[in-house]
This record gives C-alpha cells, structure tokens and sequence, in this order.
C-alpha cells in the first residue's frame, strides 16, 4: 500500500501547528512514505519524538533533508532565508522545496537565492489553522476543505507544481495558484487585517481604566470573545507576518480606517438608515463563508453549550390551549 | 411541580432569539408556570404557536401583560419607550417589568416615565445570543453559564430584585448588579466596539476592487471568517445599539484608534520588539476568558473539522524504527 505513496521522503523543517499537522495528514492518507522532521528547540524536537507522528527526529536540518523529495519548511516567514541558506547545498537534484509561509513575496525573495539548480521551490500557503502552537497543536484534518495556494515563480517545472498539488489534494486541501504579489493583498485583507484588529481590541481591552480586566473577561460573551481567538495566536509568526506583508497591510489598513471613519460618522450623526444598510449587507457575506463550506453554518461556531442545570424533563413544546 | 415555579405567570414581549431562549429555558427548568408571548408581526406570532414554546400567543402585547407576574421586555432597544407606554397603564400591580436590551441608559430614560407606581421595574442584560434572530433562534441552555447583569434604579424594592436574580439563576445564568452607566461603558468594550469593528471590517472586504469577494470568502479561514458572524447579527438590533449607546462607543473607539495607530507605527517603522510585546499580551487575555468558562478552550472555538476523505485506518503515532 505504501508504494502507491505520492512522496518518498518527506521532510519537514518546523514541526509546530502546521508541520505537524502535516506530518499527521501526509501518514494518515498515506501521502508520503517516509517522514523526517526537525525542530529548532531539543525540547520540541523530544516532544515530536514522543508524539511519534514522524518517522524520526534529526538533530540538524542538513541531516533531514538529505534525500528528502519534498521539503516543506514551517517555521515563521523572517527565518526562511536563513533556513533556505543552511540546507540550500544539500537539496537533491530533483527534489521540490516549499513552504506554507502566510507572506510569499518575501518568502521568494529570500529563499529563492539560495535554491540550487534542478530543485524545484514552489512557495505555498495552506489558509488553515488554529490559535494554538508547537508540536502538540497539530492535527490530521486541519486540512479538510480548506484552501492551499501555491505560487510557483515564473518557469516552474509544471510536472513539479502538479505533484504538490497532487500532495494537498491527498492531505484533503483544495488547491489554487496564483502570484506571490496577489497572495500578498489576498491574504492582507482575509488575515493579516484581522489579526491585526484583533490584537489591538484585546490589548485596548486590556488598558482600560474604567472597566476592569474581570469585567471584561465576564462580559466577553458580548462580541469581545471572538476576536481573543485569534489574538491568541503565535507571537513570533505574526510578528513576522507583520514585518513582512508591511505595504499591503498598510494599504488595507488604510481603506478600513476610511470605512471605519464613514460608520462612526454615522453613529455620530444618528444616521439609523446608513447603518441599517451596512449591516444588512455584511449579513449576507457571512452566509457567502457558509454556504461554500468555509465556516460552520452552527451558530455561535457550533461552541458547545451546558445543559440547564436545573434541568427537568422537557415537556413538549405544544400549544396547551390554556 | 409547578407549583414550585418562581413565576405564576411570564409575559414575553418579543419572541425572538432572546424572547423565545428565556420562553424555553423557562419551560425547561420550571421558573415560571404559565408563559405568554407576543411578537409584532403575524407571521412571527404564527411560527411562536407552531414552535409551542409558549402556552399561549396573544395578539396585543396588552393582552400578553394582563395579570402577568413577570413581564420581559425583548424587543430592539429603539422601540423600548413606545412599548412601555403602550402596556404601562396595564400592569398588574406589584408585577415586575424588565427588559434584556443590550444599552441601559436609553432603556431607563425612556420606559421609566410609564411604569406605574407599584411596579417593580429592573433593566436587565442577559449578555448572550447568538449570530441568528427570529424565534426559531432560540435554544433553552443559551443563558447557561452567561452573566444577566441587572442595573435597578435607586429605591428599587429588594424583594423583587431577589425574584427577578432567582429567575435568571433558574435559567442558568450569574447575575450581576451595577448601574446603567457603567453597564454601558462596560458593554461599549465587551460588545459594542467589537460588533462596530467587525461590521467595519466585513464591510471593506466586500468593497475592495483587487481582491474579489469569491476570494474573501475562499480564503476566510485565515482569520476573517471570526469577524463574520457577530457581523451577520440583527440589523436592527444592532442599529439601536450603536443610536443608543452613541457616548460610550464613541469613547472606546477613540482609545482603540490610538491603540491601532500605535500598532500601524511598529508596523511601518519595522518594530518588531514592540509587536512580539503586544501579542504576546493578548494571548494571556484569551487564556483568562477560557479559564472563567466564558469560552470553549478547544482550538477554533470548536468548530467541527471533517476528517480526512481519503483516510486509511491510521496506523499508531509511534516511531516505527525507520
């Protein structure tokens, strides 16, 4: 059965959320044969040891891309060149590096340089996650119906880009290409924005003097709570995410202010209709993500909610004529 | 048994989301006897008789309130006052008339003035609902586990805050007291400025022109698909909202503009010491709601994920030898 496996040697430089996620996937549907991970920290790396979702453990990442087929590098965007640089000369001929960076211009720019001569680097970005991080976090579905962008640069073997297609579509991904110019405002406005609201509500939150943390923490069922999910997320990634798609967040930073300013104008105003209009229209977005499967159509996510405790048996809910 | 129920007799002004949640989850766990609901329109009154949460479904809202014990206003905030003159002059006397609008001092200003001597009125806020409105919304176990906060006017009887506190204990709900102020300032940050963001930001996704909206809602598991849903809450809710609670949402948001505005200069100087700071902050705030049960701990809010389509029968996560 494992000889119908799309990849030989899998490895992986980064075994945290979405390494590990891989790693899980590609064993699960039986997408690579062999797996190799690494992991910068000798605690993570003994944690993806005992774990036990990869093959093994190396100490270097020279050592595990060694004959590896495919190298996907997951660690944050700022140290992919770096990366690119240590393990560049020890690529095999014929293998294809990628990546699932959530920046690609930059990622291109500096990882590029440093990959030899019949490798193939296809930058990628699977558009799935959670606020959680490290090797523990990963999970084999994390995948499933999600969407993975590959932005191969100009020149790219076409037989290369299938195979990692190929390779997604196995681990339950859709897959669509596009320029590393145009992932950049895609994702600015679908993630990069977000979190970085998310961040600053939470933190304002946080710095009230009038309304203390314990109030906020008890009220959060208000609205509040879904925007901490996401400024949960790894420091260090969105550190990196931030530093380097500068220019189209600020670009999209720019048209949301100006959206921003247009709404509170209205409240200011009491312009009830402008409102009104507004949130009618967002409504319909929502139920966009819902319909083509993107998010669950379970209010409130499909958060579970405890039963009454007080509970008795429910008598049914028919009209009693009173 | 039911002559244990705190409430002999519980009119519902309103059968929506929150109506027909207090309606059911009042059945359920016995804290009122007898439930009369009304709801505007003919067609929402007809589906609250075919959902049979309510013993009986009035025409008037008149009617509903006659010889009730316990009458909850659940309608938007903006229709508080007219519905308050329209059944004032028929409450019983020594009943309790209460609301669950999510702004308190427009509530208390403009229903105060057509409560009758004898009548207990208490504002109150269940902080919960859900991104859906009507009464086929509501669900019995919505308020378990959620804060009622309860902002009653100065001499109000204690007695009868003691009944309306057991209520919502009944229903699953911690109650809390403060006054309206401060509930408005405290509901401006928890609520209000998050729903006005999210709102904001779905709304300049829509209107971009490099990005089209198919690739808004492809690509909205990269963080955007969170902010859709408190954005796709009731129009007209929320209208209110914003008209009503105007003073205190206009200050919040001035501190969240300064904060963003801090975030965008460590952006575009390149600061990222100052960014790692921030973010690292904010995870700590998501780690306290999830601690206090005001949140699901489980990665992506819960959300179901669907397993892998071309799953095989995992073989164990053990380190097979190599």
């Amino acid at each position: 059965m494992t000889t119908t496996a799309l990849i030989n040697k899998l490895a992986l430089i980064g075994a945290g959320l979405i390494g590990g996620s891989i790693a899980r996937a590609a064993r699960a549907s039986g997408a690579a044969r062999t797996i190799v991970a690494t992991a910068r920290s000798p605690q993570s790396r003994r944690r993806v040891m005992e774990l036990g979702f990869a093959d093994r453990v190396t100490d270097t990442n020279i050592e595990a891309v060694k004959d590896a087929d495919l190298v996907i590098v997951s660690i944050p965007v700022g140290a992919s060149g770096a990366v690119a640089k240590e393990i560049g000369p020890h690529l095999k001929t014929g293998a294809i590096l990628s990546d699932v960076g959530s920046v690609k211009g930059s990622v291109v720019r500096d990882m590029a340089p440093f990959v030899p001569p019949g490798v193939h680097f296809i930058p990628a970005h699977p558009v799935a996650g959670t606020e959680n991080s490290g090797p523990d976090s990963g999970f084999a579905e994390l995948f499933v119906n999600r969407w993975c962008i590959l932005t191969p640069v100009p020149g790219t073997d076409p037989a290369a880009v299938e195979t990692l297609k190929a390779f997604w579509e196995k681990l339950g991904a859709n897959v669509e290409t596009m320029t590393p110019e145009h992932h950049d405002l895609v994702l600015a406005i679908t993630s990069h924005l977000p979190h970085l609201i998310a961040y600053t509500i939470v933190g304002t939150a946080d710095e009230l003097g009038e309304v203390t943390e314990s109030e906020v923490l008890k009220f959060s069922a208000g609205g509040f709570r879904d925007f901490t999910r996401i400024a949960a997320s790894d420091p260090t990634m969105w550190r990196d995410v931030f530093l380097h798609n500068k220019e189209a967040v600020l670009e999209m930073l720019g048209t949301f202010n100006e959206d921003l300013a247009k709404l509170t104008r209205a409240i200011r105003r009491g312009d009830g209709e402008a409102l009104f209009a507004h949130f009618t229209r967002t409504r319909a977005i929502r139920r966009g993500i819902v319909t083509i499967g993107q998010d669950s159509a379970a209010p409130d996510f499909g958060r579970p909610h405890p039963a009454l405790p007080t509970a008795r048996i429910a008598r049914p809910y028919a009209v009693d004529g009173d």
